[in-house]
């Protein structure tokens, strides 16, 4: 009973219709200056997200995330609630990824994914491929990234429903 | 003396041509299984990144880092000395990211970045993009990852050099 409860909840491909849009929900991740020059120093360690005042001479006129970490907590934001599909969040390919403005020390992260194409796959009937594109905003509502991938999803029918 | 020698191996937009590879130095990062574990924990917390138990069971057929681990590690290895470019690696975006094969416990990686396009700014003389294709390879020099980016690079004019 609960199984299925919790089986209802997640998405198949042919639960996601164009123009759909899935929101996170609960608490946004707030991108704190610690975890901003934690992610910095074990995979992107550059002045402008390591030190607030030798970034303020930078390109970033101040402390800013690492774009990778933006896509990172994007990556959590959708696992924990932003697309909950049926077999997991699996990345065929990302034909996009924006960072249209930095993200500061103190902003909350949210997610928002628009569903651009449902296909299924002619040589694996059991999966499919959708193209969603997910925004990533701030507190202000301003996109801080934006991503275009095509993602591997699962076929209600492969669970043993005929339809 | 030793300013002006670090300075001359970093890289302008006019040092970069068109076919240029530029390769990681020095050892590869391995990725072991706590290491792709602690990431998952932190960002992507999916099954087959998880355990190796659950992982055998999922599409991925045994653990495997996530994609955005590989990203991270990808950027670390360009930080590094995969591509030393005067102001740093600043990703205007990203215009595709391909994961050819999973990344298992204990694969070593390195990259491989090779100039596609480069191109001064019309409103900015101070600096310009250059388009890049940049390879994570395993320990076996089979791609895990491909990426093309935008960066945006500074050029040597705005450093008070005439040429």
């Amino acid at each position: 009973m609960t199984t299925e409860t919790l089986e209802r909840t997640k998405l198949y491909l042919e639960d996601l219709k164009l123009g759909q849009i899935h929101r996170s929900e609960g608490e946004p991740v707030t991108m704190d200056a610690d975890a901003i020059k934690a992610f910095a120093r074990q995979f992107d360690p550059q002045p402008f997200h390591l030190s607030e005042a030798t970034a303020a001479k930078t390109f970033f006129k101040g402390l800013a995330a690492s774009g990778w970490h933006t896509t990172a907590v994007t990556m959590k934001l959708l696992v924990e609630s932003g697309l909950p599909l049926a077999g997991g969040i699996i990345g065929a390919g990302v034909e996009e990824v924006r960072w249209p403005r930095p993200v500061r020390p103190g902003d909350r992260l949210r997610v928002e994914s628009e569903v651009l194409e449902v296909r299924p796959s002619r040589s694996r009937p059991e999966q499919g491929l959708a193209k969603v594109r997910t925004t990533t905003l701030n507190q202000d509502g301003d996109p801080v990234q934006v991503m275009t991938s095509n993602l591997v999803v699962q076929r209600r029918l492969s669970q043993g429903f005929s339809k």
